[in-house]
């Protein structure tokens, strides 16, 4: 597996940002979360003057062997045909990617269908879905490292061609399942409490949803490493953003971290290498059942919670405009000194 | 006292928008939040297609005669202070009107001082500064009449403009004590729980400005109606805004609420005319104790909840691209059948 070198960012700079947010013409802390955000990207960036540039929403699309269980509402079908929709610009993420100038990189991780590539879809297919974890781990370990190396992979050409803020999206059918499993052997916390509706199963459909998982736990006969866990039960999409999520917090860029399953990825990342966290800025707490009991977990606060659950980044890219704000903030508010304002603390 | 002419969206329009909404290409309500936004500014507008024009910001500034008690950490110089700081481009206010495509008007409702109006601060004095209400009504029947009637004017020049979505801002220091006093008489929640750290007491100093909003509603001896209660203990930026508000439902304008004092406005307003709720955007839960509390009272959910503390309506704007988003969503979302996807629900 590919080894990652993340370094938390360095510490020395932060009094002096602290400084700088403090004079800025406002009631210290006046401007709450905003402030924090600041001092994180300008202590990523090692810099009093951060910015943001070329902010990019990679989707990591693939299917799922398990949806063959009946755990998802969807048929399998709607993944290749979502793509499609995102192809066309008609879906919620694309909406919100012209809204906030977000270039859209949609990448095949693992469809089970052969896609348009020449249409404009990034063919890293690692294989046409995972296998059904119900009875067999979702990849083999090459499978899952030539999916974190392909997710980092993607993150670099991002990186080459002049970003340092990366959202990342998923669409695959199937894919709240996988998170569950991520999330209670990680946490720790009752499956029961990680399984949700995903895209709108009713109570029966989460009772079905959660033997299925309790099954698939059961039958599992790993060695319990963090690694194993990740490749047993993964799906290549989710993989793929672990790998892409290392890779840019190896190159010290910003990680907008979407919805339940993007933050499952982070979750997983951060078993892999913890210091990955000081680059995620979680934007959105979801609807998902267990989205909320995650970031409580993981001891974060998300940015905004509009009860989105409809993935593909779309309320990492919801929240985009207050990161911004943040960098604008500490660029562009004039100080008390020179406004001649008296400050009053 | 002006008459406005407030009505409730008609309802009829209801069912097709929500056949609209319900058949975008996404799960059913997982856009959860944009989808309640979108829903009620296509209400609003009565269409299908609702659009946002020229949002701007306006700022109400004035002075308060309570700050001479001591209620507030800022001295009252900062006002003014402040109201060159806006002109000057380098507040919070600031920052978030360049990013968001807001105009800025700022309004002095009465200020106690001699303003550059030449530079662009329009000129609505009403008197240098309220009356202190330990001792007397904050202003008289006719100053509170002639709040309402520019604050209105305000909205009307805006209308003429071309603009159909407003947030309204404040600069007054001492404000928070007003509030404290409306809310208190308006939702009947206890003083206590209504007094906060302003723009940043120190408990001892949140305990003198309890004492003294104490002392002042013992010494209050007006009729309890809602508009003497309005007239006694307002601020005349707070009376202005009130009276922009109704003049903004009157005119079906999108109304964005700002943080602890336009949500007392707001308040004050849905006193005088029940239907101006309505036509609000509950923006932003600040970090100001009691804001919580009066949201929760009025049944409204704000969108985000950054811990700001600034006013200015600068919660109002940093919000403003997720109602943005919502319009976007109704508008550009492909449906189902357009985009060949199984509905899966």
């Amino acid at each position: 597996m590919n080894i990652f070198h993340i370094e938390k960012p360095d510490e020395n700079l932060r009094p002096t940002i602290v400084d700088k947010i403090n004079n800025l013409t406002k009631p210290k802390g006046s401007l709450g979360r905003l402030e924090e955000i600041a001092m994180q990207i300008a202590l990523i960036q090692q810099t009093l003057t951060p910015a943001l540039h070329k902010p990019q929403n990679i989707i990591f699309a693939a299917d799922h062997g398990i949806v063959d269980e009946g755990v998802s509402l969807s048929p399998k079908e709607v993944t290749r045909q979502q793509l499609s929709n995102f192809l066309h610009g008609g879906a919620g993420v694309n909406f919100l990617c012209r809204q906030h100038g977000f270039e859209l990189k949609i990448v095949d991780a693992g469809v089970d269908y052969d896609l348009p590539y020449e249409k404009g879809i990034i063919d890293m297919k690692v294989r046409r879905g995972t296998r059904n974890y119900l009875y067999e781990a979702a990849m083999t370990q090459e499978e899952m490292d030539l999916c974190i190396e392909r997710g980092a992979e993607m993150v670099r050409r991002c990186h080459e061609e002049g970003s340092n803020v990366l959202s990342f999206g998923e669409m695959g059918i199937g894919n709240t399942s996988s998170s569950s499993l991520w999330m209670t052997c990680f946490t720790g916390i009752p499956l029961k409490q990680c399984v949700g509706a995903g895209s709108g199963l009713n109570q029966q459909g989460i009772r079905h949803k959660y033997e299925v998982l309790k099954r698939s736990m059961e039958h599992y006969n790993g060695d319990g490493s963090a690694i194993d866990i990740i490749r047993y039960f993964g799906g290549l999409e989710m993989v793929m953003a672990v790998g892409a999520m290392l890779q840019a917090a190896e190159l010290k860029m910003l990680i907008l971290v979407d919805g339940f399953i993007m933050t499952n990825c982070m979750l997983a990342a951060m078993q892999l290498y913890p210091a990955v966290k000081d680059y995620a800025i979680f934007c959105h707490c979801g609807d998902e059942s267990g989205h909320k009991l995650i970031l409580e977990y993981m001891q974060v606060k998300p940015l905004i919670n509009l009860g989105l659950r409809l993935g593909e980044g779309t309320g990492a890219i919801c929240a985009y405009p207050l990161v911004d704000s943040a960098v604008r903030m500490i660029n562009e508010m004039d100080n008390f000194t020179h406004a001649s304002i008296t400050k009053y603390f």
